[in-house]
């Protein structure tokens, strides 16, 4: 870590997800400046008149000048090479991360750029919405959200603390993940959900248009399937693009699930059908509500780990493959060198206990460090 | 119509759909006793507590005998037996209708069946939700949505006028449609919308069980997708079953849909993307919203229509069939007999354009009888 100031923040795109970061941040006084630049200077202008930016900058090399802090906040397309353009123009130990939402060929991409003295971190907040641009940001967009961070083995231990601090003080959870992994969950989780949405939303007004009949009245049911329909197009062929192998393989998987209910409901099967029915009722009466994070019952858990590249992206990841949010990461170094303790900050007895495990399984011990 | 006195009402089923038009019904003082009768005799008894019904019946035959509005609020499945059962029992004139999510086959069963004296008109609210039981019903489970009536040629036109009057005094908006045609409208707008919630949420589920990774972590858009995901799977399979043949069709149509979509993301053609996702999100934008019914902009219209069987079937469902709603009938007979007039109440002038330009296109002659 350099002499970057961490009060400072830069944000590179201005619509909602940059925007409302930039609101964020100042709202909860995580930052004294945030400098804000846009391609699309009516953008960039809006994002000063409603108080997101302190300041605006003429190009993205100015923006980043005196920033200890970078968010690129621009189409996913856009990122490695919004990276490459301020890269030179880093200052000496600022952290860059991004809300782009696939990871692994921006984060393979950028760390093969990376410029010495900076550091780079992929992030993606499951944040948003089917709204766009700085009209539609709020500040507590990111209250309570997921924040996937997808740190490699070069992470700078230092680098992803600060990056850590900075997004729970948004009110997110972190979840580390492996690059690869975080791309295929999203293409499950979230990148078929679009595709389903859109191609129910045009499927049913192209019959309705084509064939005639009554006009497309729809319960909440429909309402709910087509919501996200009116995302981006841009936006989600960026992602799609990006995301294309992963996005493939489960589109191809889903499209033999549906096919094999299909069968069901034409041999009339309807048992089978209701078996169908009942294990994705159940899965759905359990999923997982919006993570909140109550303050009291965040537990510390110390964990001694070698002072080696790439340790702290084992111990995150692992956490993360095994659901547990990182509220917070400190890092003490042993004076002797050569080994130091991780000092995680954990949402809850059953997370820290679920840590313990998972990384007792990958040779680490855990003890408790006593309840904050 | 007979000497059925209307101000009582009979509710066979007392569930969420039953429970929920009995709370309204009371709650908007549209009848003076509300009887109800129900297989399960917890929930029977859970209804009387919750201050849906005024008397609870032994047996179905009971519940009826001295009601002028029976709606029978059982599965679908169940819809024919209970009329079957109820019909002996009936008084002269009264009307008998239902809440079920398929209709053809359930209206042409009951037609046949019928006994007479009473009249059956199949009916359909789109309203519910992904909970069931007595427990979840609520008064304004009603308010704003749309109710699907369908007549046919051989139902009474008082009949129809008195039930018109019914739901939309529990402030919902009559559509009217051949069954058939309904039929062929929810297998797209409705049943598709729930097979497609349930396979993506039992296929994500399996994916991330049986595959490790990490946990189901979601944004807001895969909760949206997968909420109705939840629903009754009994209750689910009955109405896959009764509307087999559209949903099969529309199941079929869909999937080679979501291929093409598939083969344009895997022979690279973005543009073609960019044009699914944007029909899509334009048809999403337009998606008419939750018919609210403002009282001032309620309009009248008079038709003169010949005094033969079939012609309300006729008006009404052309206006269906345009989308435009039905807010209340009256049926002025001439004096001299052979003709009539039907005074339809419309939500607005531009429903009123909309109905007197399809009206005219079947040869009907509507004139505005002035603004309510």
């Amino acid at each position: 870590m350099g002499d970057a100031n961490l009060r400072t923040l830069a944000v590179i795109g201005t619509g909602l997800m940059g925007g409302s970061l930039a609101l964020a941040a100042r709202a909860r006084g995580l930052v004294d400046e945030v400098v804000g630049y846009d391609l699309r200077s009516d953008r960039l202008e809006a994002a000063l008149e409603r108080g997101a930016l302190t300041g605006v900058a003429a190009d993205p090399n100015e923006a980043v000048e005196s920033a200890g802090l970078v968010m690129i906040a621009t189409p996913v397309s856009a990122i490695p090479e919004a990276f490459a353009t301020i890269a030179p123009h880093l200052v000496a130990g600022a952290i860059v991360s991004d809300v782009g939402s696939t990871k692994a060929r921006i984060v393979s991409q950028i760390e093969k750029d990376a410029v010495g003295g900076a550091y780079f971190i992929g992030g993606h907040p499951l944040a948003g919405g089917e709204q766009e641009g700085i009209e539609a940001a709020r500040p507590d967009l990111y209250e309570g959200c997921v924040w996937f961070l997808c740190p490699t083995e070069t992470t700078d231990p230092g680098a992803i603390r600060s990056l850590v601090r900075f997004v729970t003080g948004l009110g997110a959870s972190v979840m580390s993940l492996d690059p690869a992994r975080h791309d295929e969950l999203v293409a499950l989780t979230s990148h078929l959900p679009q595709l389903l949405a859109s191609a129910l939303m045009g499927f049913t007004r192209a019959i309705a248009e084509s064939e005639g009949g009554p006009p497309l009245v729809a319960a909440g049911g429909f309402r709910d399937m087509t919501r996200i329909a009116a995302s981006s197009p841009g936006l989600w062929v960026d992602i799609l693009r990006e995301n294309r192998s992963a996005v493939l393989g489960v589109l191809e998987r889903f499209g033999e699930h549906l096919s094999s209910v299909r069968r069901l409901i034409e041999g009339g099967d309807w048992e089978g059908v209701e078996g169908v029915l009942s294990a994705a009722s159940a899965a759905r009466r359990t999923l997982a509500g919006k993570p909140g994070v109550a303050a009291e019952a965040l537990v510390a858990l110390a964990v001694p780990v070698p002072d080696e590249p790439g340790v702290l992206s084992t111990v995150t990841t692992t956490l993360g493959e095994a659901g547990v949010n990182i509220e917070d990461i400190d890092i003490v170094h042993s004076p002797s060198g050569g080994r130091g303790t991780l000092v995680l900050t954990l949402n809850g007895e059953e997370s820290a206990r679920l840590a313990t495990k998972v990384l007792g399984e990958k040779g680490f011990v855990a003890t408790k460090a006593g309840t904050l």
